[in-house]
C-alpha cells in the first residue's frame, strides 16, 4: 500500500508510525557524550533522526579552533557524526579517522582530525549545515547532524560560592569550558548573543518531529543551552512532538554535584518556564525518591518512566537499553497518551 | 572474448594494450606540480596509473608535520591523490577539501587539511601504503599513489657557488627547501640515509608496468631522488617497461637556472649511469638546440619525441597536450620498436 503524505503524518502523529513501515521522526536535541550516547540508542529504533547540537564550547580543540578560525565550535557536531557513522568497514573507519585526536610535543597537539575537516569544509562551502551533511555522507550517518545555532555561543552561568573562599557570594561565570567545573552551585545559564539566531533546518526538524528526546547530558551545557535560543525555544514548545527528557545517571562532578533527578527538572524549567515535557526517562537505580520525582515531572506536564538504562560497567547509558527504552515509550506513549 | 593472464600480459608488453582494450600499466615517478602535470594527462589515456612519489619535502605544511609527527612529508603524496580525483561532485568537492589550507595567524596557519587527512590515517592504520588507498577512496581517484620509501628522506646537494660571494667554491646545501632555491649550480644530490629501503608496491609497479614516466618535475629535488633508492633504480633498470623521460618547460629558477634541455638529461645520467631511456618527452619551443639533446638523448639509449605540450598561458603542461603527446608515444613506439 503506498501511502500519501497525510497518511503517513498522521501515523506519524499518532504513534510511532512503525507499525506500519514508517520510522518515527526523532529530533535529539544536546552535546557532548551524553547526545552521543542518545544518538547510539535512537539509531537503532527509527531511520529518520536528527541531532541539534550545542554550540557553546569553548574549551579544547573546539576553543581553539573557535578562537584561531573564528568558526562555530566543530567538536560536539563531531561526536554526534561519529555516533552516527554506518556500521561498515568504510564508516567505521572514516569514524575513527574523524575522531582521531594527535599527539605530539608541537601545534597539531590534542586537535581531533575531524573536527579540522569540519572546519576546512565550511571554509569551502560557506555554508554550516551543507557541510555537515558531507561529513554526514562521508561516514555514511544514519541521520543528520545540525548545529542549534551559526553563530558560536558563550555560555554565562551565575554561580554560587564559585569561589570556594565564598561560599555564599554569587557571581558570574563565563565560558563552558569552566561553567562545567565550577565548583559552586549553579543557579542559571544564559548565552551571549542573548537572542542568537537558530538554524532554520533544525527549527523545521524540531517542528516536523513525532519525538523530541532531551539529555542526557551536562545539564547546564549541552541541554539547557538549547532553551535559550529563541527561535529554537518556540519550536520546542509549539511542535506536535512528544518531549521525553532523559536524565543523567549520576550528577555530573562540578556543574550539578549535589543534584538530585528532581532538582535536573526543576532548573531546566526554570529556564524554559512554558516548556513541557511529556515522559521523563530515568535509570530507576539513580532515582532514591520516586515520588520526587513525579511530582517534579508532573509539573513539567509529564510522567516518569524509570527503566534499566545504565551499561553494567560505569554510569553511562547502554546503547541496547537505552533503545530499548526509547522504543518502549515511543510505541507506549505514541497510542495511549492524549493527543495534545 | 575472455583473455587468460598471460594473453593480457603479453598484449602489454608488446604495445599499449589499447587496440585490445587492455589499458597499459603506467607508473609515473616524481613529485609535486611536476607530477600532478603528469597524473592530470595520463588519467586521460589508462585506466591503470601508478604514482610513486618522492619524500624528501622539508618545507612548509609537509615539513612541519614531518618535524612534528615524524611522519613522511604528506604533502606531495597530497597533490597526486588530487590530480587523480574523480570527476563527480564527490571527488572534486573531497579534492577542494584536502587541498584547502588554513589561513590565520595561529598555529593551523599554512597546513593543507589532506596533509593531516593522511598522517591521521597513517597514525590509525599504521601503515603507508593502505591508509594513501583510503584516501584514493574517499577521492575516487583513477590510480594508486605510493611513497617511494616508507623512510622520510633528507636531500643533500653538491652546490657551486651556494654562497653568491663566493661562486667557484663546492658546499653541501641539505634540505630539499634550501636545495630548490639555491643560486648556485647544483653539482649532484644524496639523500640520508644512503641506502633507504624502497616501498615494495612501487618496485612491484615498476617491474609490472607497460611504460615508466620521469618528470616533468623540479629536477633534483623530484625527479632525480627516486633513482637515490637503491631498489627502486634497479627496478628502473631491471624493469621491461619502456622508459619515457618528460622535461620540463623552463630551467627552474634555483636550483636548474641555466640549464639546458641536454645537460638535464646529463645530470640524470650521471646520478644512475645504468639507466636507459627510451623516449625524451620535450616541447619544441623549449629546446633551443635539438642536435645536441639528440645527442644527450642517445647517450641515454633513447630518442627525442618533440610535441606541443605547454599550456599557452605559461610555463606549464596543458594535460589534453600531454596526454596526446603520452597517447602517440605509447601507441608508435610500443608497436614500432623493438623489443629488449
Amino acid at each position: 500500500m503506498i501511502m500519501t503524505g497525510r497518511r503517513q503524518r498522521r501515523l506519524g502523529r499518532t504513534g510511532t508510525g512503525r507499525g506500519r513501515g514508517v520510522p518515527p521522526k526523532v529530533v535529539a536535541l544536546g552535546g557532548g557524550h551524553g547526545l552521543a550516547a542518545s544518538l547510539a540508542a535512537l539509531r537503532r529504533i527509527t531511520g529518520d533522526l536528527t541531532a541539534v547540537v550545542t554550540v557553546a564550547d569553548d574549551g579544547g580543540s573546539s576553543g581553539r579552533l573557535r578562537s584561531e578560525m573564528g568558526v562555530l565550535p566543530p567538536g560536539d557536531l563531531r561526536k554526534a557524526l561519529a555516533a552516527l557513522c554506518g556500521d561498515d568497514e568504510w564508516g567505521k573507519t572514516w569514524s575513527q579517522v574523524v575522531q582521531h585526536r594527535f599527539v605530539s610535543g608541537g601545534d597539531l597537539h590534542g586537535h581531533a582530525v575531524g573536527n579540522l575537516l569540519i572546519v576546512a569544509l565550511w571554509e569551502q562551502l560557506n555554508d554550516e549545515v551543507a557541510a555537515l551533511e558531507w561529513v554526514g555522507r562521508l561516514l555514511g550517518a544514519h541521520g543528520r547532524v545540525l548545529p542549534m545555532s551559526a553563530v558560536p555561543l558563550d555560555l554565562h552561568a551565575v554561580v554560587r560560592g564559585h569561589d570556594p573562599a565564598e561560599p555564599d557570594a554569587v557571581s558570574t561565570v563565563r565560558g563552558q569550558a569552566t561553567v562545567a567545573l565550577t565548583p559552586g552551585e549553579v543557579q542559571e545559564v544564559k548565552v551571549e548573543p542573548a537572542d542568537p539566531p537558530a538554524v532554520p533546518e533544525a527549527v523545521q526538524a524540531v517542528l516536523d518531529a513525532d519525538w523530541v528526546v532531551l539529555g542526557p547530558g551536562s545539564w547546564f551545557s549541552s541541554v539547557i543551552p538549547h532553551l535559550l535560543v529563541p527561535e529554537l525555544a518556540d519550536a520546542l514548545m509549539t511542535t506536535r512532538a512528544r518531549r521525553v527528557l532523559t536524565l543523567n545517571l549520576a550528577p555530573q562532578p562540578g556543574e550539578t554535584a549535589g543534584f538530585s533527578p528532581q532538582r535536573h527538572l526543576e532548573v531546566l524549567g526554570r529556564h524554559a518556564p512554558k516548556l513541557t515535557i511529556d515522559v521523563v526517562l530515568a535509570d530507576e537505580a539513580a532515582v532514591p525518591d520516586r515520588d520526587s520525582l513525579e511530582e517534579a515531572a508532573l509539573r513539567l506536564g509529564g510522567t516518569v518512566e524509570l527503566a534499566p538504562v545504565a551499561a553494567p560497567d560505569g554510569p553511562r547509558h547502554d546503547p541496547e537499553l537505552l533503545a530499548a527504552a526509547y522504543d518502549r515509550i515511543f510505541r507506549m506513549r505514541g497510542r495511549i497518551g492524549p493527543w495534545r
